[in-house]
């Protein structure tokens, strides 16, 4: 038994001075707590590591990705297990918890992860020092992959075929995996973006396809800092985006020579680092 | 001296087999860490409370109206100063890091701020849960404003039309604040949607114009939860969205009897909840 994705409502529409009443759906949105177990076998200890608001589906994915990204575990060979947490309260709670189980010997440097997600005095000030962070945690360099605009143009219109949920709601954003060839691999969908995003990676740290050296992602909306750093983390050569680069999201992909491209449509895109990997 | 809201970028443009070079903008995403100064006037001790992406401009009004509407602080009243942070390393970091000064008086519970951001045993984990904790920390009750369909339809046009970054850089997020006449009382724009609500917020706060119960607000993009609740924080009648609403967005502003409407175009929108507040 899963969540839903999707949630009925009833709708009303108002065009000019039409008013008419229907059933309409809307994207799921839920919290999910990620824990992980970790420490010696004799004491292990359990920590919530975030609370993120994301669509269900594929939460094992997401939490893979998440602590992935975001550079707490550095593989799926630390990882023993992924299950929901059978200890939290109501049965419809617990598809919100997931526990994510480290093997013993894996060390978590939780003062790191407490600067990196709320207050960091060494992080996070200046695009410079976030920057330099990043590159510290990141060692992973992008491939020469190189593919032709004609599969970048083409990229949009495979992602929104693919997209089950959209077509319903509107309200949600995809992340894609390419090939080289144009072929879109794997396609996830959530409310967060960055969720969208690690749920494709974390099935690909699954299925031990990091670093993406042969592999292209396409994402729905715009492309932001945190979206380019997850990327870069999965060793992704060339991301691609429906919507707009941010200048923190164009300065740390040309800062790891990867290829960001915005604006991306069916006749047209933008490249804006990373040339040498688009050919015509 | 402030820091560009736009940065300049070279792009290449791939059209078919034709590819230009021009120069072009992109939206300037920067982190901004928020601190509180707090504790009585002997013993003044500071804390950084959060770092979030934003777009620079209005950071004095974005890190107010995130204080207030995460419940940090009551009103503008508890808020002696807030000022860049002078003791920061570098020059170009010091527009990064904003200082909010407390009255003596004000006290901070640290546990909850952390629950409420990170780990969170007691709230985020099931959406039941999550709302009650809104309702404890949200008093204001929402007015019964009534606005027609037709000042609803004209509002995204408004928006646009003030969008001064958008039209340059197409990475931006608006929010705007409107009058029970449809006039635009007030705008922001951020890389982030939560970031430009809070900024529009903040300067309502210091304004003195918090609840707002003869305004309406209207935000680019989709209705998370997130925008449902810090509309709610500052007592918003009627939120509404030119993307789809999240189920939790729609539930949240239900139970709180705010009216939520999405997919505003200029002829037509749908009303999730609070129908009583649009007449034709």
């Amino acid at each position: 038994m899963s969540l839903p994705r999707v949630h009925k409502a009833e709708v009303v529409k108002m065009t000019g001075i039409d008013i008419s009443e229907s059933p309409d759906l809307v994207a799921v949105e839920e919290p999910l707590e990620i824990r992980i177990g970790y420490g010696a076998t004799h004491q292990r200890e359990q920590k919530a590591i975030s609370v993120t608001m994301r669509t269900p589906g594929n939460d094992f994915e997401l939490a893979l990705g998440f602590l992935f990204t975001e550079n707490i575990i550095a593989g799926y060979d630390q990882v023993v297990s992924i299950q929901y947490c059978a200890n939290v309260g109501k049965q419809e709670e617990r598809e919100n918890v997931v526990r994510v189980e480290l093997r013993p010997d894996v060390k978590i440097d939780f003062d790191k992860i407490e600067r990196h997600f709320y207050t960091s005095s060494s992080c996070g000030v200046c695009s410079k020092t976030s920057i330099e962070a990043i590159k510290t945690g990141c060692s992973i360099p992008v491939s020469d992959l190189i593919i032709t605009g004609d599969i970048v143009r083409q990229s949009p219109g495979q992602l929104r075929e693919q997209q089950q949920v959209f077509e319903y709601t509107g309200g949600l954003h995809a992340a894609g995996l390419f090939d080289r060839n144009g072929n879109l691999v794997l396609m996830r969908e959530d409310v967060g973006r960055h969720n969208a995003l690690d749920k494709v990676l974390g099935a690909c740290l699954a299925e031990n396809k990091i670093p993406l050296a042969d592999y292209f992602v396409m994402v729905s909306g715009r492309a932001s800092f945190e979206l380019v750093q997850k990327a870069l983390m999965a060793g992704v050569p060339i991301l691609t985006a429906i919507g707009a680069p941010s200048s923190l999201a164009l300065k740390l992909a040309a800062d790891f020579g990867m290829t960001l491209c915005g604006f991306v449509r069916k006749d047209s895109f933008n490249i804006y680092c990373g040339r040498e990997r688009i050919t015509n």
